[in-house]
């Protein structure tokens, strides 16, 4: 899938994220009109597989794409950051061993401690080890935490780490300027993605990956065969998306993307993300005044955690007889060892009613 | 995605694939009732990472996936195979330059010379490398050669490598009795791909990748945090597909192919794959019998590979007067190392009258 495969899947593409880019308020070194770039992933897993592949690549001056990994890398997230991250350890040939899970005690909220990010940076380094690559999250998995970008920003900076942000479903909010807490300093940022997908009424798979140096991921992914070869590569005045991904092919995402920017309008959007968030709250307000009930952690968006007191296997029970009765469907997570449940408010028709009937037949089986 | 997330999406998909076995007649270990069984991927790179991944983590004993990558792997496939094996290599961290592209000289039809990947696999061994992984190739790109599957499987077999088999494009032609030599001896290989996008009439992107022994791959690309545990998964009686993958999400691919199967029938297709090779067969002739032309190779199947006498240059322009037509595209590769058009025929709404005009034009142009 080169630029000549299809001009207008490339361009459209390229156009859609620079558009995202001024409609999120994400730092000007994402667009394509700089030395970055932004380019759709399938998913937030691959994205941040590719990030890191950048990283082991720029860090190695591209001899590990020629000879293999011989040395020790090592990578840093949250103890909450997504699974995605220790599997692209894995295949990158790094090894999960040298991923290391950094503390996010709830005192912090479930956020990233970046002292202790510190302290294991330089434990590694004089162990003998290559500090390689720091993965921060703005909304985990487990709790929508969202972890701080100043502080590990200056860490990376310091220590010359790669800095990936994996917003996969909180990012959609930036696009409510009241929201845009969530990624303040993310000036500090290599690379970037959240999905559509999510919590923007993109049908899966979209998720939009931005670095600020696409030369780094551009040159670590290419391969250029006899039957790929073509004059406007050769001009290098075009992106060839297949250099920005793992696959070859790809198919023409931006439409629809381009289709749900243009359906909604951004206040569109904006009022959805405002209504899911509200309703977020709501919700929490009616866990709080349940004594039955407790609050894991105070939802900054759109995910709210709780649990029924009285222990873990209540709570199991709970939740098997919630997915049961085919009304709702609710994950769980674990939070400060807890067994906790996992209310996510975020798909294009949930109304007010559905939260409330859902809270009720909560109440009622709790 | 796994199981729990959506039955119907993991089951259709199990069922479809194990049809897809049936239909084309691969080897019974591929099904889903054996240890093996088969996975829709976005592309056959995908599915070639895959297979080096698992071939990786089973010679390693799994020690790779803990700790990186810290010693030699090399892997082998013919300098006509697909540039996403180099591009596998490079992301699994093992280095391009530990993929040894073997000889596929024009007295072979362009296809692997068994002798010379074992005389590599040896001097590998013998130079304290751990040979790995084979990629043979059912169709190259560049020409649609067809490496012999008998002697090269005899030799992973004897060295104990992972035979990976890509048939991106000519797999679909097993559908046809007539057309099965081209996986005679299939049942050496460990992992098998071919893509029903490529011709067999199913939306992009659709890639069927099969293992005969999925608990490799599975133990290769598996992850599980918190948020992920459920009853179907620890019951091990599902499969959770995520595993067989690189990203964690997936759309639900199964229905498209499906779709495609129920609307032509084994028998629709296999009259389509017919009428490609016959008119690609069709089109041999004229070249053949105008003097002005030769063939590069007779084309085993629907990919003719072509050229004006007179040298590369000549070539080259005519290759840029065709597309600058806007009339037909064709894409171009070198054989012998001499610049050849690549005139590939299986489009659902290919008729002859289209590859006659295609052919007219060739020769006004000419």
């Amino acid at each position: 899938m080169l630029w000549s495969t299809s001009p207008a899947c490339t361009e459209l593409e390229t156009h859609v994220l620079d558009w995202l880019v001024e409609a999120l308020a994400l730092p000007e070194k994402f667009k394509s009109s700089t030395a970055g770039g932004g380019v759709i992933q399938d998913t937030a897993s691959s994205a941040a597989l590719c990030a890191l592949l950048a990283a082991r690549e720029r860090i190695s001056q591209f001899a590990i794409n020629r000879d293999g990994v011989n040395h020790r890398y090592t990578a840093y997230a949250s103890t909450q950051a997504h699974s995605s991250i220790e599997k692209a350890m894995m295949i990158a040939g790094l090894g999960r061993e040298n991923l290391r899970l950094i503390e996010a005690p709830a005192v912090r909220g479930f956020a990233l401690d970046p002292a202790a990010l510190e302290r294991a940076i330089i434990a590694d380094r004089v162990a003998g080890a290559t500090p390689l690559f720091v993965c921060a999250t703005v909304g985990t998995t487990s709790s929508n935490a969202i972890d701080p970008l100043r502080a590990i920003g200056d860490i990376c900076a310091r220590h010359k780490l790669w800095l990936h942000v994996d917003a996969a479903m909180s990012g959609t909010a930036a696009l409510c300027p009241e929201f845009r807490f969530i990624q303040d300093d993310l000036e500090f940022a290599d690379s970037y993605s959240f999905n559509p997908h999510k919590w923007m009424f993109t049908n899966f798979d979209c998720d939009c990956f931005y670095v600020a140096d696409r030369a780094a991921l551009i040159k670590t992914l290419s391969v250029l065969p006899e039957y790929l070869k073509n004059k406007a590569t050769d001009s290098g005045a075009v992106f060839d998306y297949r250099d920005w991904q793992i696959p070859l092919g790809r198919r023409f995402r931006a439409l629809k993307l381009w289709f749900v920017i243009r359906h909604y309008g951004i206040e569109g959007l904006q009022f959805h993300i405002r209504e899911h968030v509200k309703l977020a709250r709501e919700f929490a307000g009616w866990v709080k005044s349940d004594d039955r009930f407790e609050l894991a952690v105070d939802p900054p968006l759109n995910l709210v955690c709780f649990r029924r007191r009285g222990g873990d296997e209540i709570n199991q029970r709970l939740l098997e007889r919630l997915n049961a009765s085919g009304k709702l469907f609710l994950t769980h997570t674990r939070l400060d060892e807890k067994f906790t449940l996992r209310m996510s408010i975020g798909q294009t028709h949930t109304r007010r009613e559905h939260v409330q009937r859902a809270w009720e037949l909560i109440g009622a089986l709790a």
